[in-house]
């Protein structure tokens, strides 16, 4: 399989966790997205979205969208599980994730910061502030939907990484990026920080790709 | 169990349809985002994140995010499936419905026009284009991945609607109301023609709730 990806790509990061949390070997592509690689002709053909991560599968069909390449993943490598057992878990496991994936970094897209720049002419203090913004408001429930469950462990959700901790690795990281302060999150920098004692979540981390 | 929701609610509208495909009655609670409802501290309580839809089940549990939701649903109540058989085609499915839930819905939420409007003093037509921007770019790419599946049936993956189209009705409903030119996305209109001839998609509408 080829990962069409780029380092600092958050949803990029999440697929090179779980791929490692796995242990499935993959060929990585770099697709340069400052430089727009990921808008080239050839690309498009391969995600029309013009997005990484893309996994790019033996038979040449491509997967996108990182939360449905790791389901796909977790579906077919069931070891170690990224989702837990019951629906109901595996609801609270989705819900997490998609506290991120859906009310957090897409607003803080590369896309989106330069529409801001571009198109409204914003100046930099206010793309920050806009980028802090969105963080600030998703932690904030998110360290709340953690401190509601007693029994968490030291992941999201039990006593190992799942959806959501793939999820909140790579948002964490982002954050520390734009000097977000972290003091609020408790719950937050604990399970970023249990997630980095795993050798899976470092070996995927932007500095080493 | 109860729906707490909101009509306009792109995102309870999606569990409505869900609900309705299913034939699972629910009790629906609305919260009147514009009162700002949804953020009163009794509301907070069953969702941190203060956003419907909620799910509340019958045991006193709160299930968020309209995604893991319908997941949830299609788990407990598996007929009719809104999730294909195999692997890949679950993959193709959810990429398709994340494309939206990801990449179109949360850029255009109130609470991001509110904070256009609020925080950066941007015009009703500044706002307005933001809208119809992220709406253009997603359904251009929706298209286009529509496009690439020749064996596409008359709903996004086949012929019976799946997480793709309950994610797409609402979407194109949002994309009406705000006057954004559908004539580019042939694919869509046809797709969501083909959903609104199902009493389930009728049934969950806006104007019905």
């Amino acid at each position: 399989m080829i990962l069409y990806g780029y380092p600092m790509s958050s949803a990029s990061y999440r697929v090179r966790i779980a791929l490692a949390l796995k242990g499935i070997e993959v060929t990585e592509v770099t697709k340069q997205l400052r430089r727009g690689e990921q808008r080239a002709k050839e690309f498009l053909e391969i995600n029309p979205q013009g997005f990484v991560p893309v996994l790019g599968l033996d038979d040449g069909r491509a997967l996108t969208q990182s939360l449905a390449i790791i389901e796909y993943l977790d579906e077919l490598y069931p070891q170690p599980a990224l989702l837990p057992a019951t629906p109901l878990e595996r609801a609270h496991v989705r819900a997490l994730a998609l506290m991120i994936a859906c009310d957090i970094h897409p607003l803080n897209n590369l896309r989106v910061l330069r529409y801001l720049e571009g198109t409204m002419g914003e100046a930099q203090s206010v793309r920050d502030a806009w980028y802090r913004h969105w963080i600030e408001v998703g932690f904030e429930a998110l360290e709340a939907a953690l401190a509601r469950d007693p029994e968490r462990g030291r992941f999201c959700c039990g006593d190992a990484p799942t959806l959501a901790d793939v999820c909140l690795v790579p948002q964490v990281f982002n954050a520390r990026r734009y000097s977000v302060d972290l003091a609020p999150y408790p719950r937050i920098v604990a399970t970023d920080a249990a997630c980095h004692e795993l050798t899976a979540f470092a070996a995927a981390a932007p500095e080493k790709h």
